[in-house]
């Protein structure tokens, strides 16, 4: 894409507009999309000035948040209502959330009072529900309606997108009474009703529910688009996979910074800016830093066995360092499992059982290594006695804990990713100098 | 799910097939498979004798693959046609993938000359790439046929699950000239040619094109399906979005268990076996024990200044620590855009200054903090200084290579999520610890 910038940019310069009017039909939306963002602002402006209307609306959902805000500016009225009309509701309420009261009142003067009420509609639903994902342009039709008159109302009605493969039969309070597919529409013979094309048996979510539950039933039943309903069965609208595909990358996203101890960034890396960045970053930097406080002070508690027998601190980075690789290695395997639905709560039991054989074999095998490898090292069959034993404990403790810890992080709902990375390997830190010194104690006969 | 599993055992022992035939037409096809994986074996396939062959097609394209293998052997062949017919032809290729020669020649005497050499065509692909995940069956046309044509081409054919949603104007050599939806279908009128309502500006991908490339065209352009083409513009199949989802997180789990130095797991984590998994886990185990080694063999080399200094050892937690946090957080950020497709490698520059401030700002504030605290701690300014110069140090080289590593290795074709996570604090454990000490032998003056 960026490939035709500079093209772009002399053409402007020149203003040669049939030329750019030319690439501008040959363009794709996304394509034009990721095109104006690379532009300075006049040199977009004036390239958006040849693209004709309808277009700019489809190219217009495909910009960011905050660069549709800044180009809404310096938009002609004609322009503006046209593109609040044409923008898929949800995406339209996406941006009215983001935006000052001061734009949202300049952008309410140009739109109708229905679009003005769909609007403060969906606004209303908390972030990452249904509710706040859902459009409310859906294909709707009465179960009594011949084929044939079904399918002329969608002939005259929701031309948008892609929310017409699926049709919903509503009686008149909107309530959902079943489904069927533009597919079934087709292969039906015209005078067959509606209701006895449709399937009644209805896959939906509430407006409340948690959009990563909506992820789940999308992923379960192969969705291309699930009605969202009200306590009463009474449809608001609908979710389109697009926007599923979103929601799960975006989901993913926040895991892997949570993982890895970064605070949840709304925009994409390279597009936050570095103070905040920066900001996301300190703050568990901070937090580990304190707890390693923790670790230096159990090391002082602990300087008369370094003292006597200073091969002790060779291994420290070896035994903290093997449990923080076990324990996470336990909790990503549960996080993810969580994630996607694999793992429930109830199953915790057999978990906890499962991986306390895992962690004695894993920690078996490395003990009885650890073991060689401090015997051959310091010719000390006692502090290899130590190192190999500790070792054992310390990942069997850390299998476990890594695997539990999300789990219970889950029941009580907090997300569970936090608790793999920094924050599990600082506690298996201090775990595990607590635990090798106490062994060194025994094994060493060392006393304070 | 589960809450029925009692209820339907009860019902096999009983042998009322009239109630569990009630019950199974109320259950969608997922649940259905989802209640047949809960269920023993002998009640399984008891179970599946009161589902009609046609809806148990269905069913079976839900069930996992070991699963599908499982009891296919006691199927009769009536219903292992159905089965083998229904499939959709991506699936059915993933299973024959799966199992013995001998099952192969079972499977290949009950289906078609035509079924069989699709499954061979679809086998020879590469496993993740578009050849490998298209399905064979979609829905193309003439352009020269009129809109009324193709709709009764369309009743004919192509009535298998979601992918008829676009429709494809191919010549007679199969080479791909357009694309329009259902949608474009219903509302044209009846008269009009295919050639005047398609779209000749396709969005395709390539046999060979790696999935991760097709995820990211699909969640670019929003679609619903995608064509797959070999070099001479020939379509062979066609990507639908929900086998896409399923690679978005598959891809994911992968990066995840990756990150977290588990090896890739072909399967859900509680559906691997024990020792399997206990496999996965102890290689990357052993290797960075080995590499903690040496760490120790440093700490040894370095006794003389940790026996002079012992206060010198209670800091290492801290410093090799906060150096893999500040890294894995780095590394992270740049693995999740890399997949995202937000960072591409010509960034790298920009990244590396980026970074390197980044690691100045964080390590500065780390690093007045771990002086103040050490000093405190300590009482010894000179050693409150060697533990804040060396956090502030090891904390900017950590920023750097936690960022650039992953876009080496993703240049060089290899994936970098295996950078971040324990790899990449072992390298950062060993650096942590040569800078400590270098730190310490000039500001505190130690010699050996």
């Amino acid at each position: 894409m960026h490939l035709i910038t500079p093209e772009i940019k002399e053409l402007i310069g020149e203003k040669d507009y049939t030329a750019l009017q030319d690439i501008m039909t040959e363009l794709l939306p996304p394509d034009t999309a990721e095109l104006l963002q690379s532009l300075e602002h006049e040199e977009a402006i004036e390239l958006i000035r040849s693209i004709p209307p309808d277009r700019f609306s489809e190219i217009f959902s495909y910009l960011d948040n905050e660069y549709q805000i800044l180009i809404l500016q310096d938009l002609t009225v004609g322009r503006l209502k046209n593109i609040l009309n044409d923008m898929p509701s949800d995406e339209r309420a996406d941006l009215f959330l983001k935006i000052t009261p001061e734009l949202k009142k300049q952008l309410f003067s140009v739109m109708s009072e229905e679009e003005k009420k769909d609007v403060e509609k969906l606004m209303q639903y908390k972030e990452k529900t249904a509710g706040a994902l859902m459009t409310t342009e859906f294909a709707k039709v009465n179960p009594n309606m011949t084929i044939e008159e079904a399918t002329n109302i969608l002939r005259k009605t929701a031309l948008k997108r892609e929310t017409i493969y699926y049709i919903y039969a509503t009686d008149d309070r909107d309530r959902l009474l079943g489904v069927f597919s533009l597919k079934d529409l087709i292969v039906a013979p015209a005078d067959k009703t509606v209701s006895e094309i449709m399937n009644s048996n209805l896959i939906k979510v509430f407006l409340h529910d948690d959009q990563e539950k909506v992820a789940n039933v999308f992923k379960k039943y192969d969705l291309l688009a699930l009605p969202v309903v009200d306590n009463f069965d009474n449809i608001h609208g609908i979710i389109t996979v697009d926007d599923i595909v979103d929601v799960i990358e975006k989901e993913d996203t926040e895991d892997f910074h949570k993982m890895a101890a970064v605070g949840a960034m709304s925009n994409a890396y390279l597009k936050t800016p570095f103070s905040m960045v920066a900001k996301k970053r300190i703050g568990w930097l901070l937090l580990l830093l304190i707890t390693y406080t923790v670790s230096a002070q159990l090391l002082e508690h602990y300087s008369y066995a370094l003292e006597s027998v200073i091969a002790l601190a060779f291994f420290i980075p070896m035994l903290s360092g093997s449990a923080g690789n076990a324990g996470t290695q336990s909790a990503t395997l549960v996080i993810r499992g969580l994630a996607t639905g694999e793992i429930k709560f109830q199953e915790i039991f057999y978990i906890m059982k499962r991986e306390i054989f895992m962690g004695l074999t894993l920690g078996t095998i490395l003990g009885a290594l650890g073991f060689l490898r401090a015997y051959l090292m310091q010719g000390n069959p006692m502090l290899g006695l130590t190192i190999g034993y500790s070792l054992a404990l310390v990942i069997t403790i850390a299998t476990f804990i890594g695997s539990i810890l999300p789990l219970i992080l889950h029941k009580t709902g907090i997300d569970p990713a936090i608790s793999a990375g920094p924050f599990l390997t600082t506690i298996l830190d201090i775990t595990s100098i607590l635990i090798y010194f106490q062994v060194a104690k025994v094994l060493l006969g060392l006393v304070q």
